[in-house]
């Protein structure tokens, strides 16, 4: 296939809807295209770059045993009634109903649908851990959609889910994941930092977030630079060594604005080492009981 | 990954739902689930067989030139309101409102959203041809979805339009799709009849259908069993040698119960050649001026 054959539709000059150079870019070389607010179509240079990355993504789930699984995009209502998220899940759900008039919803993520799965097809403890993951389509209904794609109404989302048989194999899954991320934005070439999150409205127990680091971010961080001399290499796939990863990163303080206090930036931090800066929130996980 | 770890929920029995072996086996060995009426997810031995499929489809479209794009699943009403096959379409098009109230739904196929596309994007006619596919979610609100995958509401399918300056050239894109199918379908080891087929609401001038033999198939067909003698090897990509493939197929009577004609089947196929059996309806395509 030439390039000159391709279909790479150049725009000459800068949308005026897009703000951020990133969003710009994509746009005039052709990456995708605007279909509604906030939905896009990738063209075929975007989607290359797409599928690439899609396959970093599943290599690393893979690597620390994860199954991949597809679930639908559309939902029933009924197991977020089961799960008491159906009302507090607000307008950023896209309601439906279908012809018979059932309430259905294109699924926003999937917790409820992959414990439905989950539930009625694991019938010991012996299966367990199971770490399940799929790569699909989500929706959710942004107010004010921005950044082209990373702030967007239909987005292509990586998500996994561990059930596990007591708290330390949860948390020996949970951490499995923790390197997976890194070593994912390592050969994705981001400086991505793992922040301890609050759990918020889907609750749980320990939350991280991997702060992807851009000029143009929403999210202040405030951290110990010592933490970008980290990485992941040497560890391997044992509690121990999992353990001893997670500590190293949480030795450095490192907060998103939400979690920032003044005076404990200050008295954790010596001057030198202070870092304000700013980023875009790429994975949250979760640990649940 | 041993298959003692696996996420493969195998069933005892056969599910009642399950009218035929197809679906009856894949929800037994664990390929698949189903969340809700005509919607299913693929658990992972079903989800390596359809990236697998996926994988060949693909690599078929790219031989002919063909570019993968990547059209969202939900889109705009306006453009098919402009199409004029909003209110046509009928109540198996899944309708959505957004929070802004805006009128989207899920797009059961792409002829509209891709001509927006190409009319935004190309500016002239050196451009052209223009040979675009896309593998994504569609949402076809069936009134009695059955056969589990078969005949679902919730489906992953391939499609693929070409844009073309002019009726010989948009006939080559239309055999060049005639032997990717074929070629497609002979490696997933299918017996697939391509038909010519009535264009139907779609519209169009040209139209076939590949029919994949089946005992438990809805479509009864009627064939010259002559037919079953034929392949593509040896075709290549040029007019001449495609236009031989069409006529080569399209010398056998063969036709689905709609376009059959008694008479004629008695008088185009001796006794001996004449086979009446049953298939599923597979990919169908269209030629349009």
């Amino acid at each position: 296939m030439y390039i000159s054959k391709s279909f790479i539709p150049i725009l000459k000059n800068n949308p005026s809807e897009a703000k951020i150079k990133s969003h710009q870019l994509m746009l005039r070389v052709g990456m995708i295209k605007q279909s509604s607010a906030g939905i896009y179509s990738w063209l075929p240079l975007g989607f290359k770059v797409m599928k690439k990355i899609e396959h970093i993504v599943r290599e690393e789930q893979n690597k620390i045993g994860a199954q991949e699984i597809l679930m639908p995009t559309i939902q029933s209502s009924e197991i977020w009634k089961e799960s008491g998220r159906y009302e507090d899940y607000g307008e950023e759900m896209l309601r439906i109903k279908d012809r018979q008039n059932r309430e259905m919803l294109y699924g926003p993520t999937n917790e409820e649908l992959v414990t439905d799965i989950f539930r009625s097809s694991v019938k010991s403890y012996k299966s367990l851990p199971q770490l399940l993951y799929h790569i699909q389509w989500k929706f959710r209904d942004e107010i004010r959609p921005r950044f082209g794609i990373m702030r967007c109404r239909e987005f292509y989302m990586k998500d996994a889910y561990s059930f596990d048989i007591n708290d330390e194999e949860a948390l020996f899954s949970y951490n499995k994941f923790f390197l997976s991320y890194l070593k994912t934005f390592k050969r994705l070439d981001l400086i991505a930092i793992p922040m301890a999150a609050d759990t918020g409205p889907i609750g749980g127990n320990l939350s991280h977030e991997f702060i992807i680091l851009a000029e143009t971010g929403e999210s202040k961080i405030f951290t110990d630079k010592r933490i970008f001399d980290l990485d992941s290499d040497g560890t391997n796939l044992e509690k121990d060594s999992l353990n001893k990863l997670r500590k190293k990163y949480e030795q450095f303080y490192s907060v998103t604005d939400e979690k920032f206090d003044k005076d404990e930036f200050e008295s954790k931090v010596s001057e030198k080492n202070r870092l304000k800066t700013k980023g875009y929130r790429s994975w949250s996980y979760f640990l649940f009981r």
